[in-house]
């Protein structure tokens, strides 16, 4: 079982409201508190920065849990891995080949051209969200009338970097969590630039945890999304038309990455606006994903 | 004199390195500290979440200082109001109506035709920099052909808040002040997405100050650019096509505002990249923003 890095919020007295801190899960009823443990890696934040050490660190103690810092899971609450990064979370728009076409076929267009540089957007901070957290339906606030969900690997950059090669890339990556890039589809067109549409309050679900790069070759995994019951993205991360590596080339041209950026990858074919007749997330649904070596990021809509 | 709302480092022993901290300019030659005049508003955000009661407090303290609380301009170095906003800059891409024919001209339509909603993009939080500080050239390292510039009035929001109504904006915004879009133009447009090609490092000076919003009405001042000695853009703000009450009234559709966030308006014609030849920003230009009631925003290419 990988290493699977958390965020937690304890449940109750003496530590309800107490800030947000970083763990690791033990098996899948415990989470180890880093505190707790000594480990000097309060935030998931300052496990990024610590690299390689802070693995090695987490490694040994969890090898021998001190039961201090052992905590029951139905005792926390899961946040999103960075529950509030420190800038906006980085995106790359139309980045496989068969969403490109879908996307086209919505509006007319036969022979779909593929982008031949990466589209790079953002959505602000504040609208990620935790696992099993709720994205609010803003269809039924009459905000959009297309609420769309999209399936997307996403990568925590560990080392600062600019004008990154792209056989460097790796050197730079943390590791990777899922996202959900919830987008107001009339929103996205509507604005011609795409972060209006993409930066709806609770549109990025995010988690539930992060897996060390060291630990998880993501470039060839299956990534899969789920609307209630019904399977509507199927794909693996080796369709990107733009690789892990060519996107963190690209977005770091004359442009400084940084510890804890986060930066979603695109997502396959499968949305709901190009399906026939098109579908939109409404309150009761429920959204899963599952990225193969990493987990299941779930949220209800509501 | 407005009030001058500025955030600073002082230099050398014991200061020196300290951290930056909110002040206002008492004169051309000095600066109030507010921490040092016992107010509780050490960060320029503590004086937005004041608001109001803060702003009577800075100008009741300004009209007695204490002597220990003033420090000659000469001794500290003005940082950008808000040196690292909590989040990307939010920003209209064409928004004066000249602009737009300008930029549609380069690209042979002669028929322009309006955005009938704004279009947001941002830029990172760590691209600002502060009056007097030297834009990186991204032309001689050759990340982009066309380094250009963008006078911009900017909205310093104040309270937060979500689908605010056009005619409620003011009352979000604590107050007003400059920036520079600084623009790579192939990067913009071989990215489709305009993030790219407006977020390379050191690329949105930002200041010198904030004007408090009920000081100055910003509806229709004159916003002007020169490079070196020419001046190469000339407008007033009321010649945008969304003004700022349209602009946060579509940002915040379904999007929360917060205290801090920075929303630059737009720019007007006159940009380097449409003038004939077009023009670009190189090592040893100096531009030079003036926004009437404002000041001047100027800094060095290099």
């Amino acid at each position: 079982m990988a290493l699977r890095l958390v965020t937690f919020a304890p449940h109750g007295a003496p530590l309800g409201g107490g800030p947000a801190r970083a763990g690791a899960l033990l098996n899948d009823g415990e989470v180890l508190d880093f505190a707790a443990a000594g480990l000097p890696y309060a935030e998931m934040t300052q496990v990024i920065e610590g690299g390689a050490e802070a693995l090695s660190a987490i490694r040994a103690a969890m090898a021998a849990p001190a039961a201090t810092a052992r905590l029951p899971l139905s005792e926390v609450t899961l946040c999103a891995p960075i529950p509030r990064p420190a800038r906006n979370v980085f995106c790359v728009g139309r980045n496989y080949m068969d969403h490109v076409a879908e996307g086209d076929r919505t509006r007319g267009i036969t022979n779909s051209e593929l982008p031949k540089f990466p589209q790079f957007f953002t959505k602000a901070p504040d609208t990620v969200i935790a696992h099993g957290a709720t994205i609010p339906d803003h269809g039924a606030t009459g905000i959009t009338k297309w609420l769309d969900y999209e399936a997307e690997l996403t990568i925590v950059v560990g080392t600062a970097g600019t004008n990154i090669a792209p056989e460097d890339a790796l050197k730079h990556i943390f590791g990777w969590t899922i996202a959900n890039d919830v987008t107001g589809r009339d929103l996205q067109r509507r604005y011609g630039q795409w972060f209006k549409g993409k930066s709806l309050d609770g549109s990025c679900p995010m988690g539930p945890w992060i897996i060390p790069a060291d630990e998880l070759d993501a470039s060839d995994i299956a990534i899969q999304l789920w609307v209630n019951d019904e399977m509507r993205q199927s794909s693996r991360t080796s369709k990107m038309i733009f690789d892990v590596g060519q996107i963190m080339h690209h977005l770091s041209l004359g442009f400084t990455l940084r510890p804890g950026d986060l930066i979603m990858t695109g997502t396959p074919e499968g949305v709901g606006y190009a399906m026939d007749p098109p579908q939109v997330l409404k309150t009761g649904d429920v959204v899963k994903i599952a990225v193969e070596g990493i987990g299941e990021l779930v949220n209800p809509v509501g």
